[in-house]
């Protein structure tokens, strides 16, 4: 699936994936930003725990959301693909300011909702300006190629990543989350090593990519984001391993951004944002 | 301990760091090749079995090198800093074609044998063209810095590793090894954050680096050797960072790198090497 276009005049919502076991407190920098972005005391948000296979999943961040002040939260679930074709869930994400998707298996989302009127909606949605956020699975499934599952791993092997059809929000990425956390750059390199035209996006736990109608990638959170940019490749090797054999890759560009850091996904530039230049402190002892 | 220099019209000797758990049959290819480089027949090899604990270390590799072809093969383990002075195995040192380190821990190695005679006879017989290998620990401690201990992730945090100096047979490079197995980037990344003149290599088990006097690195084994290449780093935070903090790192280079490919440490160039370019096959179907 590939983005829904932008109608003249308006702009497309952003897209919040974070990398899974962010923090649930009031003071949860990353659902707070998100409840702000969506409207604060306005905010309708729609949440899809369908990844997940745990009841209390959906209540647990209808909670979180309302707690951080969205005026308006609602949990809708999906158990059959046939859920995905009823008008009233379908006017419910029509409304929505911004639509979350939780973690679980990202399959069970892609399985029982790709292709149907619901997907068709969130992409609609989104290019009308709907913020679209999610964590774990619920980050993976965003992009147009995303992760199914894979292998944990520093180094890529020939076999080390299933790639699946996403829900297509966005072309520019493809993404893997708890990414320190589970050792994926192999899984995720292996990914890029199929076709590099994507750029790769790695998120630690607690930490979310905010990304803007601009492309603009800002980072919130605790931990880290990788970016991997194979722009400049030279040479992948892909073509021509097997199985178990790890894959050649020439010439990558890697930033590893915190909070405040910022990565533009169209002229692929990084800067340190809030970080740099740094700050001359008038009291502070230096060592 | 910096590098000693290459007497005129000599050559120095090969570098050959390994990433542990090296294939020690009698078609272990890396172990074979580095006995070829040490003379075959005519090699005369002397393993030091200082970082591992076990008994059996030594005299494993001794009958591995022998099996191999190697003509003498002598195992001199060092207990003390006094050991490190006796003039009998210093000059069995000296006589020796090719030096090799076991794994174990490289602290072991760099509080033993630091600053004395033994390193001394090291560092000299590597510049008049002695090559120097080891696996594991015995790779790590071939570098001027090398990585202590550290934690394990992708992503580099403040306190992710500990340096301290090495053998000083380079300073071109600082080595991890167990590098897919043990999830290590994150540490590496680490370490060139503090200091970013040096190249990375990250070296998966069953993998080795056979690196020339003319400073060109190639994959033997395997798995991979990840080049990380700060070179063109924009930005490093390790300054700014607290303890378990993220370190943002902007700009970094990175080749995968597997059997047959290489980098050339003056240069930073990658190479496919054998891999590329891609050889049309006349026969093979096409999928």
């Amino acid at each position: 699936m590939s983005p829904s276009r932008v109608p003249e005049g308006e702009e497309r919502g952003w897209l919040v994936p974070i990398g899974g076991a962010e923090e649930k407190r009031n003071d949860g920098l990353i659902l707070g930003r998100f409840v702000q972005l969506c409207g604060g005391a306005d905010a309708d948000i729609v949440v899809i725990p369908t990844a997940s296979q745990l009841a209390d999943s959906g209540p647990r961040y209808e909670q979180v959301f309302t707690s951080l002040g969205a005026g308006r939260v609602s949990v809708i679930d999906f158990d059959t693909r046939r859920d995905c074709h009823e008008r009233n869930r379908i006017d419910r994400i029509s409304q929505a300011s911004g639509i979350f998707f939780t973690g679980g298996n990202q399959l069970r989302i892609s399985t029982l909702l790709g292709g149907t009127p619901v997907a068709q909606a969130i992409r609609a949605g989104n290019a009308h300006g709907v913020h679209v956020g999610g964590t774990s699975a619920g980050a993976a499934i965003l992009s147009q190629h995303m992760i199914a599952f894979g292998e944990e791993g520093g180094s890529p092997t020939a076999n080390s990543v299933r790639l699946a059809p996403g829900l297509g929000l966005t072309n520019r990425f493809v993404i893997d989350q708890h990414f320190r956390q589970r050792d994926r750059l192999g899984r995720l390199l292996a990914a890029l090593a199929y076709n590099p035209y994507a750029v790769g996006i790695g998120l630690d736990e607690d930490t979310a990519a905010f990304i803007g109608p601009d492309d603009n990638l800002e980072v919130v959170g605790s931990g880290a984001v990788t970016v991997v940019d194979a722009g400049q490749l030279q040479f992948s090797s892909m073509d021509q391993v097997e199985d178990d054999e790890p894959v050649c890759l020439l010439g990558l560009t890697v930033h590893i951004l915190v909070a405040g850091a910022t990565f533009n996904l169209r002229t692929r530039k990084a800067s340190a944002g809030t970080l740099a230049p740094h700050k001359k402190l008038p009291s502070k002892k230096q060592h």
